[in-house]
């Protein structure tokens, strides 16, 4: 079904150097990105001349496990700023883009994440959202007082918890509960106080917040699990899903389960739950200029690096004993992205890849989708996504950084914009206006209405 | 013994209306602080235009404690913006001042507050302090799935290895661990990263910090326990201390065991340790209009309000059985801050205080010292203080905000500046140099000095 007259919605996400594993060797990224504050001004500026949705960043609570030699070869996922705090800073240099970041429902508080993003939408204007997930690396355990991480299962069990939390605490105060009455001495008006009074399985959080309610009411909700416990988490709680599907059928799939689960199990308007699966693009003005892109970012990954990368999204199997050049083997579908997974085994067996060869081809683009072309063929390929449903919009992910974002804004963004997929100027103030989704009322405000019927 | 050519050291803390219990009420303080941005990014812009070495954010993990009508009444530590994400923003906006923020040790995780200040280190260019304190309070333990908060002791030897935690991860990657040759493919020196390995009484964190070494080495450490166990802390670990004496003899009597303990116990350079004094102080062109500012904004305290702030600073005595124009009570010597608590019962004693003149005298200042009268009076105590070397500095607690800001930057930095006390310009670019502080070397370097030997 055809939706000619809505606009897609575009997140621009910043692995600091870029998506690709080699970016940081490519001439036009920063590779100091890890430490440049400036750099990341320029990249969010960039992608609000581009008129993006919003900015997103992901975290990790550990640098990455691998060998050395893999590791010193890496710029991703070692040594990074703290992507809160960077988010922070963002809104007093930025005043229309979206601004999510990651923080995990296994090391914090929800106190504090409820607290952080409360204050970071304040001091936006109501531009933040959070991205909820899950840690399931040895390395994130071992930096907070634990021997293991929490099993799957519990991870996603502790997380619906924690956002139960987090939801409540920002409701701790009405919009309206501080009236500031100079002459009477009244700060607030202690009927538009409410105490959460949380006494759950994982956490114990009397409250309230001791923030007041968020001007979005709550921060945007992002999530990115796409197994079955991230699914449920994601129909009862996202309102945008950042998946990593590479085939328009899986993609299509997804998002008419992951939005029929929301409305059937959970009473949500599936409109209100905007699926955007990851894109890394190689754009040019000719195909071949694209491709040239393409293979000289390929040329700069070094071996080591794209056996670890392929290790990782295979659960953390260990390649190393297994012939480079020989077929890739069976193994187990358990830890890390399920659905990454599955797609890198798929492409295996369908093409009869090698482990090099497919460790080349994933290491890339770290397991998410990979185009290259003109803008017109990008276009090409958003369009079919969001006009059959796949996908209400993209989690931009530029290969190299700041080079590529420049490449998109400059090239695809305009061709997007002629055929009205884009917005040409920003309509709202907030990220709920950015993506059409409702401002939550209280849900002391709804009981009110409710009991007065 | 004088010290002519010095300078001292000043801090601007905001509490979002201003330190004066009914600031808030004032007409010259912006009673929507807690949730109003912009009035933090003209609060730093005018502090960083009185040359202040900091701006310092207090913290509370809960709304206070108290009966409903005395908070009503109130906007201090009810409902505000979370520091540490003010701080990251407000360095997006100033370029010289340093800034400062509270995080508790109670109820983070060292790996967190590593990181972020690591972080803010970073994008402020090197001006960033953690004041570390301890959590004492009820209402913060029932926000973090506990039924009581921890005891004194404890909470001290959690502080203590927390901080170990801490500084030890910022050692994590050395200042020139990243040498990103992207010719070679080489993004940082695997001899050039440390792995903590931490294992402890309270804590189990192994690193590395995956956030690269801060600007200064390891952002500034300041502290404000008076207590004992306080001040043991701050011998090992603080830079920079905000006390709370009133008197120029306890203060000097403070400054020197704490120097001298840090000397002899910890073996530091006594000057490495600024005692900076929280100062409130009402300022006008002459005594009598600095005389009618004060007893303005004493007259804006509501006495409900008072012996709520007053039974706070004695540790949270229930007040209210006690007649309100009768005399202060004995009361047992704890919680809350030790030293505070003396002082207000040593103050009552001497000039026999009722329990009403008493609140009202503390609660306006909350316990801290309050100066009024003209600048030259002003400048004159600040100078005794300094020179008699019972502070390196003070912690300047504007009664209003902006209003006693303003007068400060106006009135008083001038004539600081006149006799020499202050700077006219900043010479230095980070905090450390700001306050004269040296940068600390990593610890794996000074050990491999020292194999070198």
């Amino acid at each position: 079904m055809p939706r000619p007259k809505a606009q897609l919605k575009l997140g621009a996400f910043f692995n600091p150097t870029g998506h690709h594993v080699a970016s940081w060797r490519h001439p036009q990224s920063q590779a100091d990105a890890n430490v440049n504050f400036q750099h990341y001004i320029e990249l969010a500026q960039t992608a609000e001349r581009g008129k993006f949705d919003m900015v997103f960043l992901a975290d990790n609570l550990a640098m990455r496990e691998a060998s050395m030699e893999a590791l010193s070869r890496s710029a991703q996922y070692i040594s990074n700023l703290e992507p809160m705090t960077l988010i922070a800073a963002l809104a007093a240099v930025t005043s229309r883009i979206g601004l999510v970041c990651t923080a995990t429902t296994s090391y914090y508080e929800p106190y504090h994440v409820a607290r952080k993003f409360a204050t970071m939408d304040h001091i936006s204007g109501g531009r933040v959202g959070w991205n909820l997930v899950t840690s399931g690396t040895f390395a994130e355990a071992y930096n907070f007082n634990r021997d293991a991480h929490f099993g799957h299962a519990e991870r996603y069990d502790r997380a619906r918890e924690f956002a139960e939390v987090v939801v409540g605490l920002w409701d701790s105060w009405d919009d309206d509960a501080f009236v500031r009455d100079k002459e009477q001495g009244l700060y607030f008006d202690p009927a538009k106080l409410h105490t959460l009074n949380h006494k759950g399985k994982y956490f114990s959080v009397k409250g309230p917040l001791n923030t007041p309610r968020p001007p979005q009411g709550h921060p945007v909700i992002v999530q990115a699990g796409t197994s079955e416990d991230g699914m449920d988490i994601s129909a009862r709680f996202a309102e945008v899903i950042f998946s990593a599907h590479w085939s328009i059928e899986a993609c299509k799939k997804y998002s008419k389960e992951v939005k029929s689960r929301a409305a059937e199990k959970f009473g949500r308007d599936p409109d209100h739950l905007k699926v955007m699966p990851g894109l890394s693009c190689f754009v040019a003005e000719s195909e071949s200029e694209a491709n040239e892109k393409y293979e000289f970012m390929q040329s700069l990954i070094h071996p080591i690096v794209a056996r670890e990368i392929l290790s990782t999204i295979l659960g953390g199997a260990d390649l190393s004993k297994y012939p480079f050049d020989g077929p890739v083997p069976d193994l187990p579908m358990t830890g890390g992205s399920q659905s990454t997974m599955q797609s890198a085994i798929d492409m295996a067996r369908k093409e009869n890849l090698s482990i090099r060869q497919l460790a080349m081809r994933m290491a890339g683009a770290r397991g998410k989708s990979v185009i290259k072309g003109t803008p017109k063929q990008i276009v090409d390929h958003m369009e079919q996504w969001f006009v059959e449903e796949a996908a209400d919009g993209f989690n931009v992910m530029p290969p190299y950084l700041p080079g590529a974002l420049d490449d998109f804004v400059n090239l695809v963004i305009p061709e997007l914009q002629r055929r009205g997929l884009f917005r040409t100027e920003y309509a709202g103030r907030t990220l709920r206006e950015h993506l059409g989704l409702p401002r939550p009322r209280s849900r002391y405000e709804a009981r009110a209405d409710h009991a007065a019927e």
